[in-house]
């Protein structure tokens, strides 16, 4: 069996509000670049003839999709057809025969999955446009709910002697409700955002946090703020309250990213990339700008440039001295050893 | 028809301890400076006579104000009262005749509501001995549970194969299980206390926090803690984990403020009130006590001052120059602007 | 009556995986160095005979237990008795002889309650291996679910029209859902962990961060992050996102402590322990190799030293001196006080 051409096929479970539009949608098990004889079984059913769709289904259809993959032999995608014919919220089958740039909720809903489900990797898909297909939603313990009915829902709930708990008002949900993917510790779930892209090994500890299309490559331990677009590499360690600029807020237009093996430590943070085993001091913050006295390995000056000059460069130790003010780059002679007891995730 | 001489009267559901102490009170349409009619109305059926009071509602007194309140038109209050009386918890009337000293928890809640509906601003209104008057109290997926009542009701919870989720264990709750004002995003709701001010176009990101009787006036990315007493003016940026002094822990005396079109960047922090257009680099946290090397627009030294001698002055630009370690207050000559897409709220 | 030889002995219900493995057990009312009369009944009726062990509890044998603990008069444990044996969930006795190295999921959790329910301060009882003995366990609105059957939750709950509320996918459970210790706040429960030691009079705000094993031996202000191992003396105040480098992460191998009376300030932070009533000035970190010059009362030079010379002394005050970008160490001649409105708890 060859992939069809499509770029995702995915069956979903979603929410719309009272005048009936899309408020999220829940995708169980998307198929990226799915097979061809699953996907033209499907398309062939739901009458797709191609382009990004977001098509309904009806218990009906649904019926002989599962007949029709019976045949197939497709458990994962039987069980979720299966599983979701029982239930009377809105389905969806959404087609994405390519990464074009995205129409509709559905469709932004499946992208950021596949960010979180490690089908693609931050900055790889396009994600144009994104905020004005995300409504803004309340989260709550009754599930997804527009903001102009939340109020009729609070007191209501209240009435029964119950509390609807409001966990978020955003247009982003926070990712665990959606996917969880394998080898990862999230001690507080309600700072990564669905399309965070946590690697094997991850460790998100309760100061964390990982916008959408963004995360750690491989394993990791992240007690600081991953901004969007910033990825981080292997074995790197953010410290307590660590910053990351991002693009949307602050930055500029350089997109950051920090290589292998380095620590961030606490209340430290970066505007500019850095390339591997590169530590920046507690409490040292390094923008573009910030003039940096760069020593040899004998702690000789050798020039003063701006930051951004360094950017993307390995093995680099910030600090500011203690007797000087000076903020210095020397050479990261040290190899950060992750916590491996901490990191092991059975 | 003219206001009425009271402050604000609303009808409330709310939680009592077993010893049917009030836990807290939900009021889901107070009426600030309510129209002489509806307040008449009202008083009359209530036997009320002025001062600041709380009344309970029995299901019949219930009816008797929906059966004046029909002729009266008022469809807003009407709905709460008709849906109000189908409960079985206990329901109060509220009168504020003036906003003087509060002398019980569902006053003292009715006057974090004014906050956060923005009947009333940050230090307008007067919250003298609140802390008081709210009782530390357990927020619960089951609601407000009475402290000491908290274990049993874990152990029944487990009996039954369920968890209670204990969310917080605090004197305030967070805001949005009481109010979402309009036009705001709240990433992550646990750090937004009732009593918080937030104004139309606010999104307060996962790292940002806000107090009660604090908050944005207008529009602004929060990722930033606003302490109590703390106003941000329209347009401002608080940084991730930037910190504004407030007069509850660490400040003095002062009630900070932070002007329009401001910047408080990652990691930075203010124990200084600042004016328009004030920007303090990432990192840098100006205490009052601060030496402060002054330039002048060609950066030339002007003087040395304490920074509490800058306090509330606009357009200036702190940085730690990073060759010399001496605080500098620059002139800022760039104007910050918001990312517009980012600050949608549909 | 007199003290058993038992280090504890308590009562739990808990949770098991679909392969019958522990994901976490409750202990309503752990009994503490128990009275001999109290363990030597119990031990019986177990046919326990010494070591560290966990025993499942059938009905009949909770029958007898209550038969036998009738004569005894003991309340606390009758009415935990009589409560579980109405659940179906599962149900143990965790007998520890000794505070020796663990070997079960049961008795892991058993340790944890006891620092929290403050029988054991921190770094006084032993928790070696501790992470291999607890599993990773997504913490859900459905209580503990193993991480490999939470697709499958989630998607059955979409079906429901409901959602699964993914809290937190962590080896440790928040604090809250388990022990509230007298005396405290705790805003965001989130980030306190269970085996938190919190005195009484403890406040920990939204941005207060406390691991296991580490705490607030007295009344403190907590809005900065209290790593593993670290203790905080009565009386102390960790501003918001300070930070205290544990030995898991970032630090050496020395464990920190903070003395009474200190003040870390807001974005401040320390590698190096501290004594009673000392300082750190906003956003200054002090790294265990951070040059420090100390200043006599006169504040004139004393001598330049690594920090870590300078652990556990008192009454230091650290600021990076403004002017010349040097951190010094003063002596500190204020002492702090806690503003006790915001410390009442009623």
């Amino acid at each position: 069996m060859s992939n069809s051409s499509l770029f995702c096929l995915a069956f979903g479970i979603g929410t719309r509000n009272k005048k009936g539009e899309w408020l999220e949608v829940y995708y169980p098990a998307p198929s990226f670049k799915p097979l061809t004889a699953f996907s033209d079984t499907v398309s062939a059913i739901l009458n797709y003839t191609g382009g990004n769709k977001t098509i309904e289904l009806s218990p009906e259809i649904i019926s002989d999709l599962i007949l029709a993959l019976k045949s197939e032999k497709n458990a994962e995608q039987l069980h979720v057809l299966e599983t979701l014919k029982t239930s009377s919220c809105p389905l969806v089958a959404c087609f994405l025969e390519t990464d074009d740039v995205m129409t509709s909720t559905p469709e932004a809903y499946l992208k950021l999955h596949l960010l979180s489900l490690r089908h693609v990797k931050p900055n790889e898909t396009n994600l144009e446009g994104i905020f004005a297909l995300l409504p803004n939603v309340a989260w709550t313990s009754q599930g997804a709910i527009d903001i102009s009915e939340l109020n009729e829902a609070q007191l209501m709930a209240r009435t029964r002697g119950e509390v609807l708990e409001v966990s978020s008002v955003d247009k982003f949900p926070k990712m665990t409700n959606y996917v969880v993917p394998s080898g990862v510790r999230i001690a507080h779930t309600a700072r990564v955002r669905l399309g965070a892209y946590l690697g094997e090994g991850t460790t998100v500890m309760h100061e964390g946090f990982i916008n959408f299309n963004a995360g750690t490559l491989g394993s990791g331990m992240v007690e600081g703020r991953i901004s969007q677009g910033v990825t981080v590499g292997d074995g790197s360690d953010l410290g307590g309250s660590s910053s990351t600029a991002g693009t949307l807020s602050g930055g500029g237009n350089i997109v950051l990213s920090i290589g292998k093996d380095c620590l961030i430590s606490a209340n430290a943070g970066t505007g500019i990339p850095l390339g591997d085993r590169c530590i920046i001091e507690a409490g040292l913050y390094i923008t573009p700008g910030t003039l940096v006295l760069v020593l040899d390995e004998d702690k000789n000056p050798v020039k003063k440039v701006k930051a951004r000059e360094l950017a993307g460069m390995p093995d680099m130790l910030f600090i500011r001295n203690s007797q000087t003010g000076v903020v210095e780059c020397r050479t990261n002679r040290k190899s950060i050893q992750l916590n491996t007891a901490l990191h092991a995730h059975n």
